[in-house]
Order: C-alpha cells, then structure tokens, then sequence
C-alpha cells in the first residue's frame, strides 16, 4: 500500500525545525509493513497544497497531511484541503465540546480563535487529540484515503498510534514485511560492496538491501515483502545467510545493536569489567560506552589523559618512553592500557592515542594515525590505524575502533590486517 | 530565487534517518536570501526521480538534489539525472584521477565499483569533492541551475560553503542578507521569549528572529535584508543591542561560538589550565571540550569515576561521606572537583555526579538530579540542578550546565538561582 507524507509549515524549509515527523512517520509506516514512497515538505500556502495533495492522490493509496492545524493566521492547512476537495468547512458541535473540555481540565477558558480547531471539512471524520487542541481528521472516499494530522511531535505520535495505525490495518490485501539492520564495523562501503558481490541474484522489487554509513560503521538494511510472513522471512533468511558468509568477521549484530551495546552484553556475559585510557579521543570513546543504559555494571571507569604529565602521573606511563617513542607509538598505547587497567582494578582495559588534527601531523606520524592499546590479565598489545578525517570524526572512528578491537579480542577472534590499516 | 530540494534514499522515507540535509540546506540558503519552496524526499528510483526533477525545474529557478551518488547499485541518482534530462554519462578522466588520489592519500587502492564515482552527464561541471568521493554536480542551462551533492553531511556541507553558495551569491539581482546567531546557555526558549517581550516591533518581513533550541543551549539566529549590506547591518545592529540589554548573562557568544570555544578562549586568556571528574556525564564534558582544536594548550585531562571506588581510589573522595550523602551529592561533587584539580595538577577544576536515568531515582533524588562541582585555589562549591530527560540529553544538558558554570565563574558573574534550578 502507497503512501505520500506531506508535512507543512515554513518553519521545515527554513531550516528552523528539523523534519522529524517525516522520519518518525517513515518509521513507524515501515515497520507496519507501509510503503512510503514519497514525502513533500510545504509552505504554509493554500496553493501549493492544494497542488500536491492532488498529485499525491493521484499515485498513493493514502496520503498523510501533518502541520498547519494550530489556531493562528498562519496555520492553512484546514482551509487548504476544504477548498482544494470542494468540501465546506462545517462546525462541528461535539469537536467544540472536546476542544472547550481540553482547556477547562488546564482550568482555562477557550480563546475565541481556538474555535475554527472544531471545523472540519466536509466528509471528514474527526479523531479526538486527548494530548492537544488541533484534532486529526480521517476521509476516505473514491480516490484513496486523506488522514491530517497536527504537527506537535507527541500529539502526532499518540493520534498515529491510537487511532491512525489501527484503522489502516483493517485496510484489505497488505503484504507481509520485514526488515532488519545488520551493523557493522572495521570495513568500509566500497570493501562491503566487493565482498558482497553476488548478492544482486537474491535482490529485487520485494528484497532489498541498503548500506547506511557513519563514522561508527556501516549498517545494513534487508527488507523483505512477501504474500505471507513466513516468505518474507524466508527471503530474509537467505539474505542474512549470504552476507554472514561473506563478511563473519565484521558483523557486530544482526539485529541493529550499536558496537557499545554489544561489547556491553559481552562484558556482562564474560563477568568482566572494563576501564578506558584516552589521550585522542578525549573522552569519547568513555562517552559512549555509558551511553549504553546499565553500563555501570561493567565499566568501572576512564583516565582520560590528554597532557603527557597525566600519562606519567595517573597512568604511570614511563617518562623516558615518551620522550623516546612519542605519545603517539606501541608501546605508550601498551602501557596506557596497562596502566588504566591496574589503577582502576579492571579485568581489561583499552587505550587511545593518536593525532585528531588538524595540527601536530608530522610526516612520519600524519593527522589520522592512532595508535589503540588493548591489556587483560594475559596479553597486553596495540595496533595502528590510519583513520584521516575531520576532528569529530576522527575520535567516532578511533572509538569504533577500539570498540570493535575489544570485540574481537572478547570473542578471541583474529583482528585481520587489511582491516585495520585500510578502513 | 525559488529553489526546490530534492533529497534521495530509501532510508530517508523509512526513517531510518532523519533527514537532517533538508534542514541544514534550507537554514543555510534562507540565510543567505533564497527561498526553499518545497522539498521533497523520494526513492532511489529513477523514475521518481525524473518525475520530481521536472516537476521542480518547471516551477523553480534553481533544483538542489542530494544523495543517491555513492558507489552501490543502490545509489541511482547520476544515472536516474542522465537519462531523464537526455544528458549521456561521460567518464570525466580529470575526476577519475582526484578519486584516484583520495584513495591513495589513504593508502589505499581505489575499489573498482568507485570508478562509476567518475561518470559525469553531458553539460555537468564537476565540482571536487576533498572530503569524500562523490563530487558535486552543476549544470546551468534554459531551465535553469541544477546542482547535485553527495547525501553524506559533512561532504554536503562542505560543497556547499566551499562552492555552490559563493556560485549562487553570483546570479544577479539579489539582496543584500546578513546573519547572525547569538548562543545562550541556562536559559529555555519559554523563559527566553518572555525576556524578549516587545521584540516584535523590531521584526518584520525583512528582519527575522528564529529561537533554535537544543540541549546545549538556545541559540537565537537574526537575519536581516535590505537593499545594501550597510542597511542591513544597521538594523541587526539595534536587533542585537536589543537581545544584550534583556539576557546578557545567558548570552555566551555574539558570533555563533560554541559554549567549549568560549570557555576554551577564556581559559587561554586567564592562562589556565582545567581538569574534570566525571560520573553521570560519563567522558561527555570531556569528549566536549576536546573537540576544540587546540585544547591541549589548557586542558589537562580527566577521570571518568563511573564506580565509587574510583571516586575514591583515583579522586580520594572519602568513603564515608559517599556511604552517609551518597554519590550524587554537594559533597561529593566538591570532593571530586577537589580530586582532580590536585591529581591532575590544574587550576580550575569541574565535577558532575547525577542520575542520568533511565534507572536509579528515588523520591529523594529523581532521574535528572545532578550536582555540579567547581574548584580551584580560592573556592569549591557545588550547584544542583534538575535536567529530567533521555539517557543522552540529560548528558547533553549536564555538560552544558557544568561549561556555564566554569564560563560564569571565569566571568566572575553571579550564577542566578532561577536559572539552575528551572531549565
């Protein structure tokens, strides 16, 4: 079933407000097996609405109106729709009631102008707001289906999931879909595309497969429809049974769990605690291991030492080692993690140094390089990366990598090379 | 100038992710005098693609289409562009030979599939591309200006700024705009739109305010258009004049600056040097100030003190005052800030010891509690403050809270009461 998003409000074009309705909605559409083939961000203008919702009944099944249903000179949506499908606007008696009921329960009276929140056009149904002023209203005629909806994020959002989402899936004749997120780490999209070559043969219309980048590592998205759920899912499975084959090593989750999430179930599955010394990422990489709800049950804690004196004083990194080998090389990374692992009292411990840029990039040692230390109770080693990019990125990605290293090593898996000089 | 922003991939409309470019785009064009009239986020479909294209040529001066240029079968925009505007893709050898050279500043060998990266439709300039390996696009012809970016933010943005803007700025006939945006910090927008009661009669169609909120901080961004720059200026000048004399104490940064630039340019200024200890913010203070190129000069380092016994161990904070106040006290955040200025060897130090939630409240202390701790050679204290919120805001807002602290402190300002206590 087709579906066409039209959020309205200028406030979405200027770049005021980020569009997060359309995100939500494609969500939650998509999860309940909807297809959204098009969302329309629009001016607070008649015109121009009018002008899309008549192109969007054209090619969808259902077309969703979001914004411009407050109370103020600004807000056109209502009028535009009521004119636009020649249907009048008629108060609706028992609509004002609610609206009136709303303020009295805040010990308010309606403002006047509150009233033309109770109009609605004719044919439409209304959908009672318990969370707002602005209505939802719900047609379905020759042409399709038109739900209109208020642009207040969580009155959207509870008129989505009480009454809207319900009533289309009574709809007859919708496809069975699933979706699934793969994440992955220590591999790049173009190195993904290569390993992954073949998997065009099971791809088509009904099977999907999208690579979604971010400095923490790809993700991959596999969606399938099908008559039933049991094809879908057999279609799935084969898909996830093919790319398993081909990329094991890296494959952090099979079911859209971030890199701390799954070193987190690790950690808590081994009973092992874990402590960070950070010189380059700065904090990060700490930041984003207690992103991670209940992350005090194994993280004990980090060091994040980013003047040399802190290296010396806190993580007993050796003076002369520094002076020899710089802060950025092996063996400090070895002895940070050596360090914050006994200071801290923890079963295994990650470090981070290396040069974020822009400046301190020398030829022998350029803006990118980072050294991670990793030390448990029977190893202690480091490896080098080259991970050259803005500075924020640059820590996202040393974090991934030290994330991923202590993956690796927790499920004693070899951390291959190519890999790690090359992301 | 009309401009239509055409956003591609399929994860934009299943929600996957929020399509943060549309914004981006249009905050950054309104602000520089276009106006976005539409934006439209479609499939990776050549066929839509095409419909929309010439739906937005025929109606707008200039097309912006982003995304959809990556490496993978699934990226159909060049093509889909091709096709539909009967402009053969040619391979472009000079192009070829940059995407080359990015791979190999890598070290790396450039992957075949990227060779497609190359292809460029009849009539187009190539605009490079440093950060990534998608290049931009232009085309100038009857209909009008087309121009493609990659849908990879940070490359998007840099395209932008670097190239498209200053090639927009050149089409003749356009007013002079200027902006600026003024940060705040411990302030909400409510309380920040009451203190700027009146504002009004300073705005109009050429003179606009937009509160743009966050969990950093409310920034506030003013444009102002006139026929010359000087006209301009002049009326974001009483604009200005104004917002100062209402809420100076909140205002951290007339130019857009970041309240960790600001306090890092302080602290320059002062000579000092900082140290943090961290529990609910979990490395994020950390992770925040040293984002700032150039931190190394005043930031010592920190300790990230998730388990008490760090608290104790590494910040020598005392285990019987932990045992009677509990961790999340005055106390004990001016313990911590104590520890670790002394351990770490800086000025000025700051604590941050809270319940960052979902778990952990009680009656007493709910989620959103924190306490807030600053020390250096003449004081220590502690502030609470409440910051009710997810997981990752509340870390957000408590970094924001604890880098207002240190900058009103450096400012030798009077923390307001109000301000700590309500946001």
């Amino acid at each position: 079933m087709k579906i066409i998003l039209l959020t309205i409000g200028d406030e979405l074009l200027t770049g005021t407000t980020v569009n997060t309705n359309a995100a939500w909605l494609g969500a939650e559409l998509t999860a309940h097996g909807f297809t959204v083939v098009r969302a329309e961000t629009l001016r607070d203008d008649p015109h121009a609405i009018c002008q899309a919702l008549q192109r969007a009944r054209a090619e969808a099944d259902v077309v969703i109106v979001c914004g411009g249903l407050g109370p103020t000179h600004d807000d056109r949506t209502r009028e535009a729709l009521a004119d636009c499908l020649n249907r009048p606007l008629q108060m609706h008696a028992a609509l004002l009631e609610q609206i009136k009921a709303y303020f009295t329960r805040r010990g308010r009276h309606m403002p006047e102008r509150n009233q033309v929140q109770a109009l609605v056009p004719e044919g439409f149904t209304p959908i009672p707001n318990p969370l707002g002023t602005a209505p939802g209203l719900w047609l379905q005629d020759a042409s399709g289906i038109v739900v209109v909806l208020p642009g207040v994020p969580h009155e959207l959002q509870g008129l989505m999931r009480e009454a809207v989402l319900p009533r289309l899936q009574q709809l007859p004749g919708r496809p069975a879909i699933l979706q699934r997120t793969l994440v992955t780490a220590g591999i790049g999209e173009s190195e993904l595309q290569q390993r992954l070559q073949g998997v065009e043969s099971l791809l088509d219309e009904a099977v999907q497969l999208a690579y979604l980048p971010s400095p923490y590592g790809v993700r991959l998205r596999l969606t399938a429809r099908a008559a039933s759920r049991e094809a879908a899912q057999q279609r799935l499975s084969e898909l996830v049974a093919f790319i398993q084959k081909r990329i094991q090593p890296y494959l952090v989750s099979l079911s859209g769990e971030t890199l701390e999430v799954v070193v987190g179930k690790l950690l808590r599955r081994l009973g092992a605690t874990v402590a960070v010394a950070e010189s380059c990422t700065g904090g990060h990489l700490a930041d984003c291991i207690t992103n991670v709800s209940g992350a005090s049950t194994y993280f004990r804690g980090g060091v994040v030492a980013y003047d040399n004196a802190v290296k010396v004083e806190v993580l007993g990194v050796a003076p002369e080692l520094l002076a020899r080998e710089g802060a950025v090389s092996e063996a400090v990374a070895i002895q940070m993690a050596r360090g914050v692992r006994k200071r801290l009292g923890a079963q295994v411990a990650l470090a981070t140094t290396g040069i974020a840029g822009p400046t301190g990039g020398t030829p022998d040692k350029p803006v990118g390089t980072v050294w991670i230390g990793l030390a448990d109770d029977q190893v202690a080693f480091a490896q080098r990366y080259f991970l050259p990019d803005d500075r924020k990125r640059f820590k996202q990605r040393a974090t991934a990598a030290a994330l991923d290293l202590l993956r690796r090593h927790l499920l004693q898996q070899k951390v291959p090379r190519a890999a790690i000089f090359h992301r």
